[in-house]
């Protein structure tokens, strides 16, 4: 481990840190709600961190592993910083609780410990929204693309950062990519703003909702998410949004650059349209009789669907209340999560289709042991290493929730809340189910140490487990 | 497909069935429960089905799938057959829980659709137990060495019989083989019966429990499972016998031929116990203040855990009512299942030894991306398609569950009711956790949907999944 590296460029992310809490300074200006104090604070803090990054060291060599560890180190920090506005205004009382809320906007999970969400000052709520939108896209390929994008050394760390299995290319020259990602999303978000202040919602409203849905986040500024605002229009802009954001980015490039046949033949955005086609239509035929009429029982299933597939979290409905097919199927799409290269969170479209193919191809390798089998994705054959690779992740993926859940059953709290709590924190989502964690319910009342268990859930699950797994092996942390 | 030769081998082995027939019909005469015409019925109907078992087709040619068919098949006709005597004595009215019963009896799954089991005879009680350990070391491989032993094609059949991941070589001829492991299942059944009756247990008691824990089946003939018999030796002496028949049968041998270092040095016989006793402390530290005294908690803690992990199911408390700890525990235990070459269900020590040291692995490659590394069991470095198998087959067995819950969800019972019974079934255990199917209660009340879907979950994890699942495939019925 090449320590005084990895000190000195966490140190210079940490001026990313204070760039972001200009914005809700200045939002704490508009409004007058005396929070300015607290992001100064916080401001003063990220500058004091990022001293050691002026300082170079001599060896500069880096191996993987350093890479990964700037990357949860940074992560940390930034959540354990990122948390301090909301304790120092003392409005979140408790300091895990804050910490929660910031991973859980950073990660783009959305869980939250907050009862009343409403009670909270505006430029706070800002702040929590807008770190669903940096979380989105990922701080450090955003931090990379600015400071040190001459080094090789970084792919490391964009590697670890990238939601999703592949690193997808868009031009040969990364650099050059992450600014294309980056104005995207910025146009789609923009987009997404303007498309709801023309819904009626008012400019805050529009504002922290759209960043909520681009970095598939779902933190609301209501109690009640997006169940506030009655209008059908609304909510089916914020779905329709939401499904954008689970999209793979590289889509969008294609369209930019006019490759429509090579968008038409994508596997995997067709299988996650399937998915949310299936499942709407399955659903709102078991919600019909709750609601009245077939458009408000449409709209509850599609809202719903995309909300959960793509991890978001928000929602317009209290679905824990549905009828027990529906919420199975809520169950099962949470592991899903949104397309490779997406801002979703979850296992990923693109690994579960791979995981299905390979239990299929299991049963016909079982039926006929001599054939050769291969699974195929777009056409092109997976090589053996690749399937390799998801079918491992996704054993990881279940040991480590099941050693979260014990952890979290310690709190006495039925199997059901438990389990949906892992999952729900694991692939960045929000709500859970069960009165307690439900899309009505939160995080509030749980014990001090399930909210760390869940808060590393978080960002286990938003940094595709490794980075933060990593930390638990012993041979990591001898020089 | 060599649909003859699959009847013709399926129909030889019916006789097997009339055979199995025989102790039930005189359990029937000695306590003359009236039960003798539903029995002789049903030696009747099996004779009737052996008969195409006669005519030697001329094709004997036959692939691996056909061997599958042939166990899939066979299990079907064996289910749907025994559950007759307790249709036709109207003593279960419901066919359809007929043949649940009698499914969950030759999986040696154990849960059971009966209310009241105390009201029924003599005989079908009998009957029931002893299906348990009949299906507890494969109906097949039994026929298969009593009749075709000199045909090689009959390991495909008996690859997909054995339990495990590993088809155990015991001596260099497999049916001798096959007859050294029932010389050590029967005799370890009859050292357990004549224990049981040392401690006061009446000889029926003692007989249809023995079979109960050598198949790791746990039908009971009393309501509250072993829970009844108050007597600790009792209790003990079925916990630890449920120990012994978790174990690889191999290990048996090895003792037999004095190999005792190859004992000593078998890495999932250490696994093993090391769950048992570390799952046992920590249920009894935390059941300790509702239990009076420390020997009570750790009785009941040691029989639970180890009935749960090889997959018996019988109880001595309901479990159900614990904290929220002990019940995850378990639920977790569910999934283990016993030693590879045991009789135990549930994905094997082996097996989940495997995924965490591929999950493990997982983690150090993504920390050096360069480094070569090897999972290794006994010493024995374990070769990439062996892990490949294990994990592809865990992916298969995590679908499969999901499939199966939403289909269960239909029932409108709640989550942890629906999950539970999936993961009982499916590994077959009996009871899962909740106040319908909990220990003290019974899958009486699902539908008949739940009921079929329930036993095709325990046939496919009794025979390992593909050949069950094998019948979903459409190629599969094409000429």
């Amino acid at each position: 481990m090449n320590f005084k590296m990895i000190g000195y460029l966490t140190a210079k992310i940490m001026l990313i840190g204070a760039a972001m809490l200009v914005p809700p300074l200045i939002v704490s200006f508009i409004y007058h709600d005396g929070c300015h104090i607290p992001f100064l604070i916080t401001i003063a803090v990220f500058l004091l961190l990022s001293i050691p990054g002026f300082i170079k060291p001599k060896k500069t060599h880096m191996f993987a592993k350093d890479g990964l560890m700037i990357v949860v180190l940074a992560w940390i920090v930034f959540s354990a910083v990122g948390a301090l506005p909301f304790y120092l205004s003392r409005e979140i009382p408790s300091y895990i609780d804050c910490l929660f809320e910031t991973v859980s906007g950073f990660t783009t999970t959305g869980s939250s410990i907050l009862t009343e969400v409403e009670h909270i000052s505006k430029s706070l709520l800002f702040w929590r929204s807008f770190t669903h939108w940096i979380g989105g896209m990922g701080v450090l390929v955003f931090a990379m693309a600015i400071f040190s994008g001459k080094d090789a050394k970084t792919t490391h760390i964009m590697r670890a950062e990238m939601p999703g299995p592949t690193l997808g290319k868009l031009a040969s020259k990364w650099q050059f990519s992450v600014r294309i990602l980056y104005g995207m999303y910025a146009f789609l978000t923009f987009v997404e703003f303007i498309m709801l202040l023309f819904g009626g919602m008012n400019v805050f409203d529009s504002l922290v909702h759209s960043f909520g849905t681009a970095g598939t986040g779902g933190f609301s500024v209501k109690n009640i998410s997006i169940g506030y605002y009655k209008s059908p229009y609304i909510q089916y802009t914020i779905a329709v949004f939401m499904m954008l954001f689970g999209i793979n980015f590289n889509i969008y490039y294609l369209l930019l650059v006019k490759k429509f046949q090579k968008v038409k033949a994508n596997s995997e955005l067709k299988t996650y349209l399937t998915i949310i086609v299936v499942a709407t239509v399955v659903i709102m035929l078991n919600i019909y009789k709750i609601y009245n009429g077939f458009e408000m029982a449409l709209r509850q299933a599609f809202f719903q669907v995309a909300s959960t597939v793509t991890t978001t979290g928000y929602a317009t409905a209290n679905f824990d209340l549905w009828p027990q097919l529906s919420r199975t199927i809520i169950f099962i799409l949470m592991f899903v999560g949104g397309c490779a290269g997406s801002t979703g969170g979850g296992l990923k479209v693109l690994r579960v289709s791979v995981l299905v193919k390979s239990a299929l191809s299991a049963v016909r390798k079982s039926v006929s042991p001599k054939r050769v089998l291969t699974i195929k994705n777009d056409g092109r054959t997976i090589d053996g290493n690749e399937v390799e690779g998801v079918v491992t992740y996704f054993v990881c993926y279940v040991v480590f929730m099941f050693a979260s859940l014990i952890v979290l059953s310690l709190d006495s709290i039925d199997l059901e809340t438990a389990l949906t709590a892992v999952v729900t924190t694991i692939n960045n989502i929000g709500p859970g189910l069960g009165k307690m964690i439900g899309p009505a319910g939160n995080f509030h009342d749980m014990s001090v140490l399930s909210k760390i268990v869940l808060s590393i859930d978080m960002l286990a699950g938003r940094l595709e487990l490794y980075p933060v797994l990593m930390l638990f092996m012993p041979e990591i942390w001898k020089r």
